[in-house]
């Protein structure tokens, strides 16, 4: 079945609200199987509404508005949809008697714009609002479904759950699953175009590639009749990807890279330190977002200053004269010196230059050592994140030490 | 002049992703006086993506995309958009030697599919990405005007602040000129309804209240015929807001609040230090995110478990027996031992169970401790975070330890 989903509401075309509505309706529609074509947003404007309403019922199966049910006179949805479908109103008595009992209870008169809320379209069906005065609606039609549904989602949500899902589900005919695979080092156009020939000889399971910062998702969808099918044929899909990619991947389950380093060292019971200069702090909170890390995670040394590095992690004086803050040796030595302080199975030091000051020619913005420990052996390693802002640059280090940490405990 | 914004992409359509964009646009527009008459959503389907174009072209003026400009297959709006608007594409010469240097900069094959982002309509504007690899693009024909813009808001904002805004600009016949304040422990209904008085006499400047995690801002918009004008009545109703809301403004300039107190630090010299154990490092990292900190900012300690209390910290083990280590004493005695090592101006101590698990009914999930050592001074006060998640709690009390300390440099 093809949807669109409409939201209702000049604040929203104003951008005094983000529209969370039509996240919530998505994926619900997407879990019925149903495709959603387009959503829209049109303002309390009766004229554009109805506009919008005849041409989505061109392409689409079924319409969802939200919003405009309101008690106010810029509130005409209903209005617009009835006369959009050719649709009477009537007065609804079930939901005028629940409306006065609302009044009632609260001790405040019910007024003529409220008394509007309980009129219907005599074909449609009244849909209950448990948290709030505008009851929705459902019409079918010339094989076309149109439901309003209000505007507040702590009002429109229990409204689809408990009346508006049980009728969608006997239109369904399929089911969907889908998984999300996430992958680190490498960028969205590569990962395509290594996958390039699996996608082109297939329609189903459907491959879509999303970019966040410095990582990429892969999700797989599968549209069947049966669940059965539809895992199946996704998993299947994922033992093809597997192989291809394989050096990428840190989870087929949509785990966060800190979730999947933590669980990997709770299983292999290894403790972790970190010392951070510019990444200040951001790595020991990335670990301290995963609840449980307590198990594993020990201590975080933020050394932004020179002092700090000296006196806590014990890097010598001639070293950051010799060599500066941000080196190799200096990197080193601070993975040195946080070791002798934790004995930690994996130990961290970051040093780099986050910007947008402080670089040179030589040691420009960007420029950043991560140096582990790990049992015994230490590596470091310099990175180039140049072409990217303070925020950015941070971001990409914590990320990239967690993305070679990963791997590490993978070789164990 | 009408608008209409239109996001490309399945992923909002399949409620993968919330849609921040058209908040950003909707705002801007508005704020250049135009009219947005429509959001709409397509996914990355280049026949749909056509029709809505060529149906928003008849009511807009102005049409501005987000989205499907990135190198893969699926990514088809520019060539969509030139379809629809009659235009060749050809390649950008600028755009691609900006491609070039970019893969070349991070070590990365450049694939053909990156080199599609170079084409360009053949009477288009290429907009220059600061912040990625693709260019957006800008069309004027037969007085309608197109503007293609990336997905990701970190790429398109700043896009559209340093080369859209000062094309459109030129479109609007008003000047609108706006602030922003920022407001910490207020919620956004308290400060609208203390603004009642102020909002419902007037129609310019306007006031929109937009709340954040923790914090609300406030934008007063004016729409004048001259900068002068607007600036002036921007200004002359900061002036009234201010005596209703003075407790809880923290900036009159859209200055985060990190920013605002480094900024306080560097002004009077004073070092800080930090201690945290539920937040790990987070707030040190929010300290380290503004450029320059190093002027002020010692170290920080991610004390998470006991044993680095103990030996960090100097927190006694009878403290953390007798009354645990979420606790008002263990507090107190972290941010002593922090000062006894650092001696700095300002010792920010932090513990408490940010959750999901460890809470009992006597310390539940959401308790915190935040202790300050000011100028000698010390203070510890609890918190109750317990109505949210455990990303949340984190990030409320670290907005909440720096909210305390402006407070407390603001009295000095």
């Amino acid at each position: 079945m093809n949807c669109t989903i409409i939201s209702v509401g000049t604040e929203i075309l104003f951008g005094q609200i983000v529209n969370t509505n039509t996240v919530y309706l998505s994926q619900e529609l997407q879990n019925l199987g149903f495709n959603v074509l387009y959503h829209s947003t049109v303002g309390d404007n009766p004229y554009r509404l109805e506009k919008m309403i005849r041409e989505s019922i061109e392409d689409a199966d079924l319409i969802i508005t939200t919003g405009g049910l309101g008690p106010t006179q810029d509130d005409l949805t209903k209005e617009t949809i009835a006369k959009a479908m050719g649709e009477k109103l009537i007065r609804h008595q079930e939901s005028y008697d629940r409306l006065e009992a609302f009044f009632s209870k609260i001790n405040r008169e019910m007024t003529s714009n409220n008394i509007k809320q309980a009129d219907m379209p005599k074909n449609g069906i009244a849909l209950t609002n448990d948290f709030g005065t505008a009851p929705g609606v459902y019409i079918e039609k010339n094989k076309k479904i149109v439901i309003a549904l209000p505007g507040p989602p702590r009002e429109m949500k229990p409204m689809f759950e408990n009346y508006v899902l049980p009728l969608l589900k006997e239109k369904s005919q399929h089911v969907i699953h889908s998984r999300i695979l996430r992958f680190f080092g490498i960028g969205e156009s590569s990962l395509e175009s290594k996958l390039e020939d699996l996608v082109s000889n297939q329609t189903d399971p459907t491959l879509a590639t999303y970019a966040k910062e410095g990582e990429v998702t892969l999700r797989i969808t599968s549209k069947r009749e049966t669940l059965n099918e539809a895992e199946k044929a996704v998993n299947d899909m994922i033992e093809q990807v597997k192989p291809i990619l394989d050096y990428y991947i840190y989870s087929t389950t949509n785990k966060e890279l800190n979730e999947v380093v933590v669980e990997k060292l709770i299983e292999k019971n290894m403790h972790v330190s970190v010392a951070e200069s510019c990444t200040g702090g951001m790595l020991a909170s990335r670990f301290v977002d995963v609840a449980g890390v307590s198990k594993v995670f020990n201590r975080g040394f933020v050394t932004y200053s020179n002092e700090a590095k000296k006196d806590i992690l014990n890097v010598q004086p001639q070293t950051l004269d010799q060599f500066g803050a941000v080196s190799e040796e200096t990197a080193i030595e601070m993975v040195n010196g946080l070791y002798s302080k934790t004995n930690d199975d994996v130990c961290i030091a970051i040093t780099g230059i986050a910007g947008p000051h402080g670089g040179t020619e030589e040691k420009p913005v960007g420029l950043v050592y991560i140096a582990f420990k790990i049992k015994g052996e230490t590596i470091c390693k310099s990175y180039d994140f140049g072409s990217f802002n303070r925020q950015s640059i941070r971001n990409r280090v914590v990320l990239t030490a967690l993305g070679v940490l990963n791997k590490k405990l993978n070789e164990m």
